[in-house]
């Protein structure tokens, strides 16, 4: 299934946003984020009738930047380094009466981005399997504990892998510690999408009680992910995107005669970093 | 929908060779094709438990000569500018008293490619649409005779247009002259899936009989053709499966209020070749 707007976080912003009382709504919704819930917000935000104002980092891909803006969203840049993105969107929502959407921190969020964990079982019941497991992109944790909640209730002996960049596993090193911990601030990774600094609150409560375990992949595993989706499945998949398919490929997990799902779960890249992954691994 | 073997061309090889009666079937099959026929039969073949011969051009993307020896078939090399590609087959055939499968000039390989045309009224359909006019990407002409002839059933008010690239116009040419025309020996272009040096025989009486005209692309247009399917739908297109796509975003065709069926036929794609068609037109 492609996703309006390139990635899952349509799903999670439409949820949360339908929910906004009517009379809150002509003072619009705010959101943080590097490009893909930027472009969800934007998107439901527009289906809803409704303005939207996103802070982005000033780093963000160009395609994300321009697709946001092209869904009729207001668009503000901050430096990633320097400046507090949750401070600038809390500043502008007390100042306008916008209401916040998180990006992940968020029950309504999650319960969105979960919808993708009863398409996976449908999906696996019509090519008659049962799963195994699947292997999940997270980034501060929203997709992957919405797909652990949707999967406990309808696949319960599935088990749920987090896969997250290496340098950026936060949310491996954080059930491991049994708390909250975060990444290294000098860490770098080109999975844009994935660069949360430390997990949620709510989303590690409910990660920590569900997954089965985390995997991290390096961006030369992701890049060879997304040439091998590019030649085999004829699918543009961005690196945040690719890193559960990354995982399977680098035999992270042992897969031979399992049911396994893997998420791809964007495909919002620029052309130049897209032609480069490729090129590299060629 | 996504295709075995990244191309149509196991449609109408599968229905050929599934054809060939039992007591030739241990011969085998051989077919020249640069690439997607190749696959396609070699595909195909293996399916039905056959030995495949492929006669390949010593330029055919790599992708396509990889693929095509990994479905099993023998791959033998040739000079497309000094040597003849259907003496060649023909020379295997006498010796081997293996099955020719032609790349278009056959009705059942026609058949085959048409249920696509199927596949477009039930997808329109679904969509509530009656189909104006169907875009289809021409080299012999096969995909798009199929394709006219299934739609002249199911959805006779249905116009067919040709797209074919610039300088391989023989189809378009071909329908003005009311004879079978060559394109120029010189002519190039990176669309290798649609490089036939004329209309087949069969393809050409059913196809001008049948088509409503023809549009011709330059490979500037496909290239961009490719970036659009990139960005937009995270769908990897080859340069000969991009023509009908090109030749909607050029404005070939007035598609304003109306209901356009565009065929994108393959995606078999070397990744430095896609990478600079994406970086070209970014």
């Amino acid at each position: 299934v492609l996703q309006r707007t390139g990635s899952f976080k349509f799903r999670g912003a439409f949820n949360r946003i339908s929910l906004i009382p009517e009379a809150d709504r002509p003072r619009g919704v705010v959101a943080f984020s590097s490009g893909n819930h930027a472009q969800g917000v934007a998107a439901a935000a527009r289906a809803l009738g409704m303005m939207a104002t996103i802070v982005m980092p000033s780093d963000a891909p160009a395609i994300k930047v321009r697709n946001t803006r092209a869904w009729g969203a207001d668009v503000v840049m901050y430096d990633r380094w320097t400046e507090d993105r949750e401070a600038i969107g809390g500043r502008i929502s007390d100042e306008s009466g916008a209401t916040l959407v998180r990006p992940y921190d968020d029950p309504y969020v999650m319960a969105g981005q979960g919808t993708i964990g009863l398409e996976l079982v449908e999906q696996a019941g019509v090519a008659g399997a049962a799963l195994d497991a699947a292997l999940v992109p997270c980034g501060g944790g929203g997709l992957i504990g919405g797909i652990a909640v949707a999967l406990g209730g309808r696949s319960p002996a599935t088990k749920v892998y987090a896969v997250e960049p290496a340098g950026f596993d936060d949310t491996g090193r954080s059930l491991a510690a049994g708390e909250r911990v975060a990444n290294a601030p000098d860490a770098v990774s080109f999975c844009d999408a994935l660069l949360a600094p430390t997990p949620g609150v709510l989303t590690f409560a409910v990660n920590s009680a569900r997954l089965a375990g985390a995997f991290a992949v390096t961006d030369a595993e992701v890049a060879q992910a997304m040439a091998a989706a590019h030649e085999y499945f004829k699918l543009v998949v961005e690196p945040g995107g690719a890193v559960a398919l990354a995982a399977v490929l680098s035999g992270r997990l042992d897969c031979a005669g399992r049911a396994i799902a893997v998420v791809c779960s964007g495909g919002n890249v620029d052309p130049a970093v897209y032609a480069q992954a490729l090129t590299a691994t060629a």
